[in-house]
């Protein structure tokens, strides 16, 4: 029954095809994120397939609904320090609101984390909220340093 | 007088021929970086090099001494959210420790987040420890969120 539940809702890349099927309305569950064009998304969406490994969108797609129910995104930065090395970060994480409770965020970033590490790096981090900290320690991530940010618009 | 020290102190994209300029000593400054071979370094360079305006290192050299007092870098995002945004990442800024007291810190991270500014990004982001907090607070920058790390070695 479980894993009946499970392969419903496998992780995969980022495809397309997915702006149809609810990308960008779960994008704006999480912040500022007006409607899209579908040509704004196809260019966006090349230019990241185009730096190939450095740049991965994860989905989790509901094969019921054939809606997108949670995302993830991390991107490799190379590095001198470290032995010239690499470091994941993860952004964009969101779970559609209606499907809270089955574990979804942390499937998503355990795969962030996991490509990442498959890849060399020798860590991930990411930034989050004060109310997100233990969601990401249960995934195995500990709390270092602060996130300084400017705006400009 | 004090506009001739300023010449001699610019801002400028890294070099592959800062390599014998102490740029690597420079970074053993920040944190754990062993000495990294002509190849690795030549290789990372060009690898950067590659990303074209997607990823910019900045140094400072000093024209008396000839040796890399500073440096910092910034790397660009583009994300779906905030109508396909880009945001700029700060990191590996560290000034010498013979060159404190000059202001160079907050000259390369000017320089940083006005080049994260000129190409577009909405906001600029860096993750710091708290002692570093007033540092870039002068520099413009707000406290935000925590930053999480999940170390693989």
């Amino acid at each position: 029954m479980e894993s009946s539940e499970e392969q419903k809702l496998q992780v995969r890349k980022l495809e397309l095809s997915d702006k149809s099927k609810g990308f960008i309305e779960l994008l704006q569950q999480l912040t500022v994120c007006d409607s899209v064009s579908d040509k704004d998304f196809e260019d966006r969406f090349r230019e990241l397939n185009a730096r190939a490994e450095d740049h991965r969108v994860l989905v989790i797609e509901d094969a019921r609904s054939g809606k997108i129910v949670a995302t993830g995104s991390v991107f490799i930065e190379r590095k001198f320090i470290r032995n010239c090395g690499k470091v994941g970060h993860i952004e964009d994480v969101v779970v559609d609101a209606n499907a809270r409770g089955m574990q979804l965020g942390k499937k998503i970033i355990n795969a962030l984390t996991d490509y990442a590490h498959s890849l060399g790096c020798y860590k991930v981090i990411l930034d989050c909220s004060v109310e997100n900290k233990a969601f990401y320690e249960k995934c195995g991530y500990k709390q270092k340093e602060i996130q300084m940010v400017k705006y400009f618009s």
